[in-house]
């Protein structure tokens, strides 16, 4: 099967089967309904779109998911429907690339398959890791066979539904600043949910608490990729896991332009279709472009991704910044649109909104991408310079 | 030769050789300065990269200009230099694509060598042809072997040095709505140069008059393409030539954007170099994602228009917006960046912003292309939905 | 007691009493819990600000509702606990200006005293009465000793708990394009509450559901003002009611901007405060700039409405358009300056962008007022060519 | 005469004399047309707005000079024909403020009467006296009976036609820190005109070049102002200058944006007046608001800066950064309407753009007046908290 195939087959699954069986605007899908379409996603040959098939899934590469994930995130639900929703895929990806093939029986294969759920369990309470990683507070010690893990996370997206946690934990007996990743089982002793941070987001079911370890001791082929080596390893799930959400919410805002879309075709408006009345035209164009941009980054930056991990952190910093700022302004242009129920729950719009609102802080917030989008610019053009580039602002005065 | 070649190639030399010789900022080059620089750019063989090697230039295919004419654009004045400037580029493709054998050998051949230069005669004083084609109120009407042509045109860049002008005109002798276009040569009898409209640009010379034709008569040979066809003709060069406008500016863009990065690296404010201080980065970095949301756009159209001109239309719609308003942003942040050598002609950079500047009205305005790429949206939407997609505005009050 | 002092009170109130008071963000304020507030408000001599001395209120004038209503709004509770929230702020004014002593007596002194709630019934559901008044379908007719009411109207705020309503219906035995108003008891035959909408705010109690009028027949008294004048003194209300919801959202954008304030005083990234980082000074200054020219319009719109009807309406146009984008930007800042606690509940920023954000819509949409705002610019400068002023736009060309 | 007669006097005189007489679009009004329409309006009562009487001008007080300065501002020549234009406008205020009776006999009448200019030699090449006057690098030393003067000013506006400069130095001989005035006559020995700066502006006439002084000797009664005094006292002239450049650019942007209005009243597209298409419509509105908030802010601003200088400087922080970028935004408006004569000089938009451009850099660039208010305003809220305030950005989590 070819990836436009399987383009096609989401999107009518999508649109045929899950759009129809969306819970109300602003709740989430039940689990039981969640268990059902998946079921129907799996008949439909549209399951896991980005998992090897060897694990069960459709087998696509990185530079190709983005056309599949966007079919995906025209529900809301889709991604969760498709298994390939955050946080799940992206530790499918971490698992993939980085566990022991004991530990991808054991954890990748029924993750891949639904069957369970996972978090990802960095994040800490200010001022531990939060943006800065160096921050870690979190603790892994030796013990005997293993290693006792103690810390506070939080945001820890799903916990609540997951089977298993990859912890990011400071391993001082591996070396002074090292940092290491755990799977960490959520029924383990010592592992406990604490404070339920409410948010107004859906996608992801499974809250998004503080999650306590405390004394919880872990064997040692729990750890995850090598010792000490957990920062590094985060990053192959880093970059991906910004340009999924890129791609999901993309799709969302496809979506909300669509409705938008049906909305100025038969309302009218001092007698005229809103599609012809200039104001609304504008607003129209520019999701048009938006989306355009959004989607030409974000192809660009997967595929610069798959060859070159450097050149792809700037692409994926700039397709992320560019991306989310631009999902928000094509919602919010939706919502003006359809008016009246734009701004109620008549239409999902506003809790579109609510989804895609969090992307502009998560995953590197607009302000921290752009400080680092500065800064690799002014490098790259110091080195520029020093290999013998002219100096451009030179001013006439001091010629 | 490959296109990474010629595209290293045109970048030293348009940075080592072009940078250098500019005139003042805000003045244009001298015509005996253009003639010993496009010897040098023969010699360095970058001339001409868009016209096929049969006629003398670098051959390459238009999915392949974008790099090489943003290199050239790095310089106001390298695209003249190079000979990829308008009109005289766009004029090349339609030669290349419409024109006679005998009209090549004649026209086409010297314009691309550089030894002549030429106009595009279409627009029209108020209310004739300007963004609405229908209105074309000049005429050629049948006489004896050949067109008696009568009209005016305005802002007819160019025309002072042209040689030779392609003139759009109506023929009611075709057709009750059929447009002709013709080669006629600017020293012609009934030829005359009018009113000049000043502008603050120079990367054009030769002016932007009013250009009247008074019974001036041509031959049979001097229709360019099929009598009445002249608006289908007239296609073939507007796309391309769109897109063309936004490489060269997306060059100078880059230029400017370079040049304030040489200002932000070495210049300090309260103690600090700029390029440390936040508001700096947030200019530096929004300039990053305008340049590449640009250039991912423009690739994307041009490429697009290689294969399928219709979609290329609603591409090139699109990057033609986004590009024009994106490049006078870059530019006007690199003014900002430079402070008061940036307000003044210390620096090129306010008369870049001068540059660029129109092409928000030329080729199609903001305004026109978004209306237009709104409409083509509602179409898209509207084709959907005939198909059998599901109506999406559906508000919860009416299910 | 001057202004000032009213001002300061309130403010106080505000702060001490009422935030403090708050329930979780997101969720509405509970009758007993407001009936409580609002006893300690008219304790504190705070209550019903804009209510004239005679009926039991501060007895500001409209001039200086302003700096009050500000302060009212800093807590999304603060007008509920006020009384000087919509819709219920509105109809008194209404009843005020144009009410009987009776009607006065019977419905503004128990409203004013928060004894009773009301709500305004003229939205009716698409094509019906919304932004244009003509498509009126609701009926009243004339019948033995009164009149009877039909229709279905939509959005109407605060129904559920209302104890009247205002309902503005056509009387065609008054005249063909005759509308009139009338007070109508909530628990009056023929009135019910039909399809709840659902929304994200939660400053209104008492639903946005669609209220039904069958052959709801009221007496000749329950008519508000003059038979027929329905639109026109509707006109009483819809100036002054935009401009209040102006004053409180801009209080709740303060409220937002100094949370913002209090994170970036004390939370540091990458070692520095972030108040000292430039990107934050960047999104801190440009609220700044809004709340300050939001206030400027708002205040000076209220005064000119104090003394010139039309005058007052583009001044408040002008207003109400900028005001609840200002207001958006302001809050979508402080969202973003507060990272991970801004996008979820741990804070309640988003909840007051979930409130704020159908101002946009409501009270005449950004697109609609910018529609009329050009309109009357158009018309002002037709007026003052038609006096005599030059022509601006001559051409160089035509001249 | 009352403020709202002179306002009156002073449109008609600008409009039915000043814009007639305006050289071609982007040149500079010659000193005989200036000297010829300034004896006008002397004869019409309007020369002078905001000098005293006493000193030959019409009186105003600050907190009135905003409608008549935009008046003024209308034409780009307007306010140096009323002889209110930078910098003699803020020089004849500082000499007014601070001058004896002899420099103000010998200064300011002349000055006043338009019979000679001046300028206001403060800026210094980089990395002196800039942004940052501590840099300041010019030097007054003592000698017998006066000072001599060293050091070189850049982007002295007027100087190659003023008569005299208002110098700051530092005085090493006063205090270490010490900066002092000096009123020193162009024509003085060691006074030399250096790179003449080349600019896009011709509002101002008499260039903006760099200013020599070479052991520049001046008498003590030099002196303006308090030795050691320099920097308070410039701050006398710094807020009201900064916001008679707001007055003067609004007063521009209104015409372009009457232009505007002119030009989509008549003109059709597409077979409509623009004036009715939607997306000119939302131009024009823009337009509108960017007028009113930029009027708003400016009045507030003067008003507040006669009664309390340091809340006047918050004030005209905020008013500087709005209205500097609000005119920029309302001319670029007016430019787009009216199209291919909006971007060429067939109109003279585009050299009013040239005009208010640089006022987003000088008298503090946007970035650092954002800076400067962002830092205030953390101030005052910092005030707040340790006056009482509860701190608001306390998360759920740590409640």
């Amino acid at each position: 099967m070819t990836t436009t195939d399987l383009v096609e087959r989401t999107r009518r699954f999508v649109r045929d089967v899950v759009v129809p069986a969306e819970p109300p605007a602003g709740t989430p899908l039940e689990p039981a309904a969640r268990r059902s379409l998946q079921r129907r996603a799996r008949e439909a040959g549209v399951f896991a779109p980005h998992v090897p098939t060897r694990f069960g899934g459709q087998g696509l590469r990185l530079g190709e998911w983005s056309a599949v994930f966007q079919e995906a995130g025209y529900s809301p639900i889709g991604p969760a429907v498709l298994n390939c929703m955050a946080p799940d895929e992206g530790n499918m990806l971490l698992l993939e690339r980085i566990a022991t093939v004991e530990q991808q029986e054991r954890y990748l294969v029924p993750l891949a398959a639904g069957a369970t759920r996972s978090c990802f369990a960095m994040t800490e309470p200010h001022p531990g890791a939060g943006s800065d990683p160096a921050a870690l507070t979190t603790t892994a010690r030796r013990v005997d066979g293993g290693w006792a893990i103690d810390g506070e996370k939080r945001f820890i997206s799903g916990a609540e539904e997951a089977d298993v946690a990859i912890v990011m934990a400071r391993t001082p007996d591996v070396g002074p600043e090292a940092a290491t990743m755990f799977l960490v089982e959520m029924g383990a002793d010592g592992v406990s949910i604490g404070h339920g941070i409410r948010t107004l987001e859906t996608a992801i079911t499974g809250g998004h608490p503080h999650v306590h370890f405390r004394d919880c001791v872990v064997p040692d082929d729990a750890v995850l990729g090598t010792p000490g080596e957990g920062f590094r390893h985060a990053q192959v799930r880093l970059g991906p896991a910004r340009l999924t959400h890129c791609m999901r919410w993309l799709g969302l805002a496809r979506r909300a332009h669509d409705t938008a879309l049906d909305r100025v075709r038969h309302r009218e408006l001092f007698g005229s279709p809103l599609a012809e009345l200039g104001i609304a035209q504008a607003l129209v164009a520019d999701s048009e472009i938006d989306l355009a941009t959004a989607a030409a980054l974000v192809d660009r930056a997967a595929r610069t991704l798959e060859d070159d991990a450097r050149a792809g952190a700037q692409a994926s910093s700039i397709a992320k910044v560019h991306c989310s700022e631009a999902v928000g302004r094509v919602v919010d242009r939706a919502v003006q649109l359809c008016g009246g129920d734009g701004v109620t729950l008549e239409l999902p719009l506003l809790a579109f909104q609510n989804e895609v609102r969090p992307f502009r802080v998560y995953d590197g917030s607009s302000e921290t991408h752009r400080w680092a989008i500065a800064r690799r610019a002014v490098a790259r053009r110091e080195r520029e310079v020093d290999a013998g580039e002219r100096v451009l602002d030179r001013a006439e005065a001091d010629r």
